[in-house]
């Protein structure tokens, strides 16, 4: 029975994120739902990846958050479109809770969407948005053996960002068994050392991005 | 409708939560509930606590994950009984889970269960287990914002961990504000500093816990 009403939520939820991305394709605008624990430098990604895009696409972010509106502060500071989501309390977005956010958006003028989940590993997985591509942030201090533990959130992702790779020295963080695992959970998905912060790595995981944009804005999305 | 069904899964898992409660109020047995993000420190923060409280106390362990063995694996090898629940995708320990695992250990001759619950700022603040407290580990990389963007699991918390406080100097973590906000959620809740892997604070932590400890077995268990 509990599954049963988990399953049509789903349902309902899977429904309206289909109508998100045949509205995101007819717009040619990428979407990416990035995805990670608390504190695992989520904004501070974003900021480095709008600094590196910036001149080269049109940007907005749709920030989703328990409470507090601070993040799409942060990001609206930058001069970068930026709509709040408070779930009050559930621990991810809903395609629905998109959608309304995106209705404040001009699409028209718009390359790419950044959403900024809830900071969490489980739920976010389960939840299609209508986004173009998932993306998790691991970051070096919260340790190499998360996906054994959080399996299906590296499963659902298309890229993997190692985040906070300057504090490598101080943890205890075993890098290959880290590159070992996320292979065996989704092969070839690519890992992108990177420090938000410092902007060390940022280039590389900036250009797989540029990559999927311009094949969404050539009506190539998947 | 989603709301009341969310009210009945609450209302059963309270019910049972409570039969807990007086279980372990019966045996004179203190339970902790252990939340924290996923990287936080909830295993080494357990051994940590452990190490300290073993000559005193008998204790045993109880590790919620998603999938994998791995956190129970490390408490046993320290000679300590540890009983792992997978929640097989769920975000969070309820009463129920607890209870069966609780079925496996002999109370009588128990004076404090950990029980580390999934890696989640969200979902476990919702869930009672029948703990006699939730204290909330937070770990310095994960940033001084988090009470703001978590509020809920920070004020139903009896106390808060502040974890890898030796990686103070490597982030722009402002212990001041944090403490503010803390406060501002939940009164005089107690903070405790500590590195869980140098050992560094620990001592001032299992004070606190001792004392809660032995009110339990003294019958004086909240």
């Amino acid at each position: 029975m509990k599954v049963d009403i988990e399953q049509r939520i789903l349902a309902v939820n899977d429904e309206l994120a289909e109508a998100n991305r045949r509205l995101f394709a007819e717009h040619g605008v990428f979407v990416l739902d990035l995805m990670a624990s608390p504190g695992a430098g989520k904004t501070s990604t974003i900021l480095a990846t709008i600094a590196a895009l910036r001149d080269r696409y049109s940007i907005a972010v749709i920030e989703g958050d328990i409470a507090s509106k601070v993040d799409a502060e942060k990001v609206r500071a930058h001069g970068i479109p930026a709509v709040q989501i408070n779930t009050g309390g559930a621990c991810h977005l809903e395609s629905a809770m998109v959608r309304r956010a995106v209705e404040t958006l001009d699409l028209g003028e718009i390359d790419l969407i950044i959403i900024e989940n809830v900071g969490n590993l489980v739920c976010p997985s389960d939840f299609d948005l209508g986004e173009s591509a998932k993306v998790i942030i691991l970051s070096v201090p919260e340790g190499h053996d998360k996906p054994y533990k959080y399996p299906n959130i590296f499963q659902v992702s298309e890229a993997v960002i190692l985040n906070k790779y300057d504090t490598l020295s101080v943890f205890d963080f075993d890098e290959t068994e880290f590159r070992e695992v996320v292979r065996s959970l989704n092969g070839q998905v690519p890992v992108f050392p990177m420090s938000a912060t410092t902007g060390d790595g940022v280039a590389a995981w900036a250009e797989w991005l540029a990559a999927r944009i311009d094949a969404a804005r050539d009506g190539d999305a998947s």
